[in-house]
């Protein structure tokens, strides 16, 4: 788990996941994303692309701009 | 121009790019990104990825997410 802006998002996204309770594959099935993809982002290996974020985005019910709040936590 | 996540992130981008009051070949310059690979994220037929995203919010020096803030403007 490193600073890069995939992992930060992949943990953004982890975050917000659990904040509903969801599985990766209850994630998948909502998003229509594979789980297998789905793994690989949240462990910040995948440089996901706008049309896969606004789809997470929408099956979470938050705002798109939400998964990339990671940058106002950054560590100093 | 759409409605569609790429059509808006693409005016998204063009309006912050303006506030700053610069070209695209400045913020090609400023962010590494290839002007004319620019112009088509403009015109909203890129599906640009996370890693490009974060490289055109360091250049605008605003937080990634505000590049995505499009979903809070969308036409009922």
């Amino acid at each position: 788990m490193g600073s890069d802006p995939l992992s930060l998002f992949g943990r953004r996204l982890v975050q917000l996941r659990r904040e509903k309770g969801w599985s990766q594959e209850k994630l998948a099935l909502e998003s229509g994303i594979a789980r297998s993809y789905l793994g690989g982002v949240e462990r910040g290996q995948r440089n996901i692309a706008l049309l896969n974020i606004c789809e997470l985005a929408d099956a979470l019910a938050v705002p798109a701009g939400s998964l990339l709040e990671f940058e106002r936590v950054e560590i100093p």
